[in-house]
């Protein structure tokens, strides 16, 4: 089986991929108070659903992710979908059995509706007026595409990040809706020292002047704040091991002590803010990070709320060198789980790569997805 | 002798202290290049240095930290100097028996040449015309006031962070000159992570506007940007447990989810950066941090050129939740002493205060400390 599993570069891969548009005019009640006129969600599917509509996957991106799980729109696209490694025809989810769903979230900035999306209300882009949201709004925001695709209960939502808490959700608001869920490198809640890294990354974005409140106009916001805030992000997606692996002591070539980008992971994490900024917009950034930071099913789960006999199956995976979320986070998940009488496994992959660890092809991982699916 | 050595209220405290200026007007070579004209050295000195002046012991700072080691100006200061639990009399450094210096480095902001100092030359400060330091030119600073002061050999130099730094600087480049070292919380050379960290640090003020390339007027610097890069810095000062214990999910009270600050932690985060702009400089900042990402005595450890038989006698103390300067590289300082023939010996704290631990009181440290110095 580890053969027809590998993620060699002979493996069968996706044809060209394409995404839709869900558009709902119905005005969208949000859990903090207000709502959206209507909502925009632009999703991607791979492989066939079945006439009985029971094997979907809901695959849930993580804060800078998005609906183009894996897959190339041209053949000469540089990079496939996020998650290519574990999705695919002969993958760890395979798009030969299962029906897999990749959906942007609301607050997001790929073709969903969020702060840079025109307000149907105004003709203007929402901008700061775009509200508070939560993971549960994002996660209503989902269900609207899987019940607008006629499907009744998901074989399973699986998701790394904020992606796992939005696996989470879907087992505690719709337990009936859901096979099972893979929780990957994340938690019950957000913890203090994630929020902190959090707020000091909006802080940068916030205190940039052409942030204005929110209110800049898109193609000229706080790029500089943004591309800052996202070097400190990144800083806390590797590990130690990581830094030292992948950069060393070394020195630019030809820097000079006073050159302000005189070493190389000063170089890296600069390359990894500009590029992002490129892609994201900076009021996502503040809405969808505080959306990560209000995450907290403690008290749901302490309550026996969170998971109930005969709801979903649960996998959790923690990454050793994971400090965003630490493996203690995982197995306080099945733990949780475990004491509710549900069927819950922790899966540990022993990696120097960090919190990124979830999105890195491993044979491990890969073997226990596939027999977590069934 | 634990109960002498507690740092309960009734132990005996410093009568006022105050600090001394030794201003020398020849040029001091930098180890990069150029020269300051001058450089003037602000210290502090506690207890009584005897007769033969073998009983001095120099306590150097961290990062953000100066030469008022111990304790107050006046009796109504809001706080004592930086280590006031662990230097004072019958206090683990107990200045009844033992004289100690603490120095500001040069490059700092708080009396010794840095700067913001006053460039003789042009008679206006140097701001972003000062050079850069490595923290060999700042142990050649200490050298010169230990000189000053007819002390031929130190009994023993101790510091935490870039302190323990400077300390085995010591005991690489004037190995007879001093007796023992203590290293808390530091390493052999600066990790690619730290590096990291620091270099956000510093994009976050170069990226103000108002710091112009560091030619603004003392009084009207990038005080938003050093604010928000010491936010970062102060996040890795602490471990993940400590912002549990210390905040918690705890909101700030009355906060809506639409205010800025909305958790407690964000709000400690936001004060910390503000009072550390009111007394410390955004060039300042930036030389140091950068000193500290050039430290690295591995290749001088690997040839013997760190440690040498007879060379001063080594402690190195570890903080068990310091992600910043983890455990493992106290012990790497101790394998490279021993490895070399000195006398070495590890000593870990357990604490969930990350790497600000060694500044916080702790019983069997004082205990260790006490012993170390004979």
């Amino acid at each position: 089986m580890s053969d027809r599993l590998a993620q060699s570069k002979d493996a069968p891969t996706l044809g060209p991929t394409k995404f839709h548009d869900f558009v709902s005019a119905a005005p969208f009640p949000l859990e903090l108070g207000g709502e959206l006129p209507g909502v925009t969600l632009r999703y991607e599917t791979y492989g066939t659903l079945l006439p009985d509509k029971s094997n979907a996957i809901l695959v849930a991106h993580a804060l800078s992710g998005d609906h183009h799980v894996a897959g190339r729109y041209q053949s000469d696209d540089a990079k496939p979908g996020w998650w290519d490694c574990f999705v695919g025809p002969g993958k760890a989810i395979d798009t030969n059995r299962f029906f897999v769903i990749g959906i942007n979230c609301i607050g997001g900035c790929r073709g969903s509706t969020g702060p840079a999306s025109i307000d149907s209300r105004t003709q203007k882009t929402f901008g700061g007026f775009f509200p508070e949201i939560t993971l549960g709004d994002i996660v209503r925001g989902q269900r609207l595409v899987i019940q607008h695709l006629g499907i009744k209960k998901l074989h399973a939502v699986i998701g790394g990040s904020m992606g796992g808490m939005q696996a989470l959700l879907w087992s505690s608001d719709y337990p009936t809706e859901v096979g099972r869920i893979a929780v990957l490198a994340a938690g019950l809640s957000q913890s203090p020292m994630a929020i902190a890294l959090n707020a000091v990354s909006r802080a940068c974005v916030e205190s940039d002047p052409q942030w204005q409140g929110g209110h800049y106009q898109i193609g000229s916001g706080p790029d500089n704040g943004l591309s800052i805030g996202r070097m400190i992000s990144h800083i806390s997606y590797l590990s130690s091991a990581a830094f030292d692996q992948k950069f060393g002591r070394t020195r630019v070539v030809g820097a000079q002590p006073s050159d302000p980008v005189y070493w190389q992971v000063e170089s890296y994490l600069n390359h990894q803010g500009e590029s992002f900024v490129k892609r994201f917009d900076a009021n996502s950034w503040l809405r969808i990070t505080r959306a990560v930071d209000r995450f907290d099913l403690t008290a749901r789960a302490a309550a026996g709320q969170l998971f109930r006999p005969h709801g979903p199956e649960v996998l959790a995976i923690g990454f050793s060198s994971d400090w965003l979320y630490p493996t203690s986070e995982l197995r306080m998940v099945v733990a949780a789980a475990t004491a509710a009488g549900v069927n819950a496994t922790y899966h540990e992959v022993i990696t120097d790569a960090g919190h990124d660890g979830f999105l890195l092809p491993d044979t491990g991982l890969t073997v226990r997805l596939h027999a977590f699916l069934g």
